[in-house]
């Protein structure tokens, strides 16, 4: 699969795109290009240096969209239109949001836009792409911690039944994550609001980088 | 513990009976008195069937409130406001809430009221509790499925920390549960939506009554 990480320079860019790399072509994006040639540097080192194979490289956002069968939005909520205004050529494409909204006071919120889910303001933006919120809830360190297996539960939400598939297709090439379809794009808050939900479980009870399962 | 359960003869209320009963003393409540006999008899035939104690009797509502330091309001949403504004003498005592407000569609969605969620409005209608949500991810079919180990994860939500400790308390008596203190009552919302993905993840994958677990 080729796959095209849109702010690869986060940290869940960066962690995507060590565990992806292994068994797809992975484009690491940046509005700097530096960054993403550095990151990208970077993410090959760490898998390489582990024997593993790695097909990886760093590149502008919109060449990581241009490459990209599929397309994640690697990006906070707050930069989601701007950088999504920004790019072109996404019609089509399968595009993956990760993003969760929410607001930190003296504990975490979910900050939905009026659209009502930031997947759902995704497929506004792009109505010709076919959009389906998923990876929203592995936290940054997990994807990061590549030597740990990721023994999570990925629920997905889309309205595009064949996109849905690939994603599925793509969970089940990462050892250890289980995707669930969790059902259309309209129930994506939803899914979109577990992870402040998370960061409160790991605040109140001392925990790190708190994910799910289901069962 | 002494335990009083409003609405007990529905499933929740009497899979919850059939577990709480073994280690606290449960009262079953119900609007119509015969029914709460009738439900709290056949728990106990179901529990002291299998050799375990079992603690249970049924009487009406005010009588399970009356009789309950901690007071479950195992009910449906749409009858929340009748069924708590029916009752008296629930201040100062810790109230857990259950509820989750959805509706169906195609799909389910979670439906909070205008005060963000069902427990926050619990808090509301009774100003002078202790507002505890609790045990809405556990499905009714697990609760009264006895001879299984309930192997969940039970995000809590409170403002009244001592009521958030009994609460995890009462849970720790449960075997398999394990209790999260996942923050104020603010954050309820994130807790109560939780069921309506899972009831989507159960239909879309083929799925019976599925729960979650945090790791």
């Amino acid at each position: 699969m080729k796959i095209g990480i849109v702010g690869g320079t986060g940290d869940i860019g960066e962690g995507m795109a060590m565990r992806l790399s292994q068994m797809h072509e992975v484009r690491l994006g940046s509005r700097d290009l530096s960054k993403a040639h550095e990151a990208s540097q970077e993410c090959r080192l760490q898998v390489e240096g582990r024997g593993l194979p790695c097909s990886l490289g760093g590149c502008s956002n919109q060449e990581a969209v241009n490459f990209g069968d599929v397309v994640v939005l690697a990006i906070p909520f707050r930069h989601l239109v701007g950088t999504v205004e920004s790019l072109s050529g996404l019609e089509g494409k399968i595009v993956i949001s990760p993003i969760n909204p929410m607001e930190k006071r003296e504990f975490f919120v979910y900050a939905p836009p009026e659209e009502g889910s930031a997947a759902v303001l995704v497929q506004r933006l792009l109505p010709g792409s076919r959009v389906v919120a998923a990876f929203n809830v592995i936290a940054a360190n997990r994807w990061k911690a590549i030597d740990e297996e990721l023994d999570y539960a990925v629920p997905i939400c889309g309205d595009d039944a064949g996109a849905k598939q690939v994603v599925l297709e793509l969970i089940r090439t990462v050892p250890g994550l289980k995707g669930y379809d969790a059902g259309p794009l309209a129930t994506a808050c939803m899914v979109e609001c577990i992870t402040p939900l998370l960061l409160n479980v790991a605040r109140y009870n001392r925990m790190h980088d708190v994910g799910i399962q289901f069962r």
